[in-house]
């Protein structure tokens, strides 16, 4: 049985909803963050950089959530979740769900956290935050006119694993001057993807009610 | 023909040597960055961000680095530069190209370029600096220790994308003041993937005939 080691609303919430929706059995496992449990010397076995999510599927374990996904997909390709190998809307999704992972989730992760990089100096961590913020605008600008142009999902009319990991970057940004939801195209996928039955039992499960984008 | 749209040295490299290993025609385009090409309006429009690489493949376009490498592998499978899908080291593949591009490769952007950041201030882009080598270091650690107990090669005695990327990578990192190729695990495979002609013709081609790593 697969084990998801996570947090709530971390970036485990996509590997979460994906288990959901392919209804395959997992045992949820805390990394209580709160204890800094993700830095121990247990977890750090699993997860050598400390971070989450971590899927342990049998004798072994994975981190990268979007590995954890691509790993995912290829052991339930029932859910079809991803268009098939060999096709341009693979490559597609392939670039999506790298543009998400390292473009967009990483200036989130700066502007969640400008103090990992300039310390306590609050002008700079300030600034830092500013241009972060900036250039995730630009990213889901991005997003946004490939949505307005293709259709209601990142792969036109099929919902595919990038749509979830939108979502869940989306609740991230939530505070931002301009966050995501403000954008019609983008919101539209987050109303169709955050009322999936799968989605909303991901979300409860992590104790997360309040608003998810 | 594919058509690779590079600069010497960028993340382009590494699916202009999976193409000189796969032997098919293609043709290179520099994006000339020393007059800012890669944000005119013609190239944004294969590369809305306006980032190198971008590879076109008849009638369409993609962009990410490792998104162009798994497009790459999925239509020249013959090279075997990746396992075989459905296999764990397939997913062990995908959790090292993930941890790659978005964090080694991230750190090393912030490392490079800390005034996109920070601005003009030296001692904010000093101290950003620092912070991000030292991350790089811990993320070179990890491969280190990964590498040192599992064979030459990230996925053990096969060679496959994810070496590649670490060289282009580590060329990269060599003025760091601990880079890369002090690490011995990390050296030699470093040493013999730029052994390969398919790597010393990508790099010649390019004009890049300085210390690889």
């Amino acid at each position: 049985m697969y084990k998801l080691h996570y947090f709530p609303g971390n970036a485990s919430a996509v590997p979460h909803m994906l288990l959901e929706e392919s209804g395959v059995d997992y045992e949820l496992c805390l990394v209580d963050r709160d204890i800094n449990a993700q830095k121990s010397p247990e977890y750090m076995r699993i997860n050598p950089m400390g971070r989450i999510p971590t899927l342990e599927d049998g004798t072994f374990a994975i981190f990268e959530t979007a590995a954890i996904v691509l790993h995912l997909l290829e052991r339930h390709p029932e859910g079809l979740m991803q268009p098939l190998a060999g096709t341009g809307e693979r490559s597609k999704f392939y670039q999506w769900l790298f543009f998400l992972t390292n473009s967009l989730q990483e200036e989130l992760m700066i502007w969640q956290y400008p103090d990992r990089l300039v310390g306590a100096d609050a002008v700079s961590a300030a600034m830092v935050r500013q241009g972060a913020e900036a250039r995730a605008s630009t990213m889901l600008d991005v997003i946004e006119k490939h949505l307005s142009s293709n259709g209601l999902f990142f792969l036109g009319a099929k919902i595919s694993a990038v749509d979830f990991y939108l979502l869940v970057l989306a609740r991230w940004a939530r505070p931002m001057s301009n966050p995501p939801r403000t954008r019609p195209a983008i919101s539209k996928l987050l109303a169709e993807v955050s009322a999936r039955p799968a989605v909303q039992r991901a979300y409860a499960a992590e104790g997360i009610t309040d608003g998810i984008y």
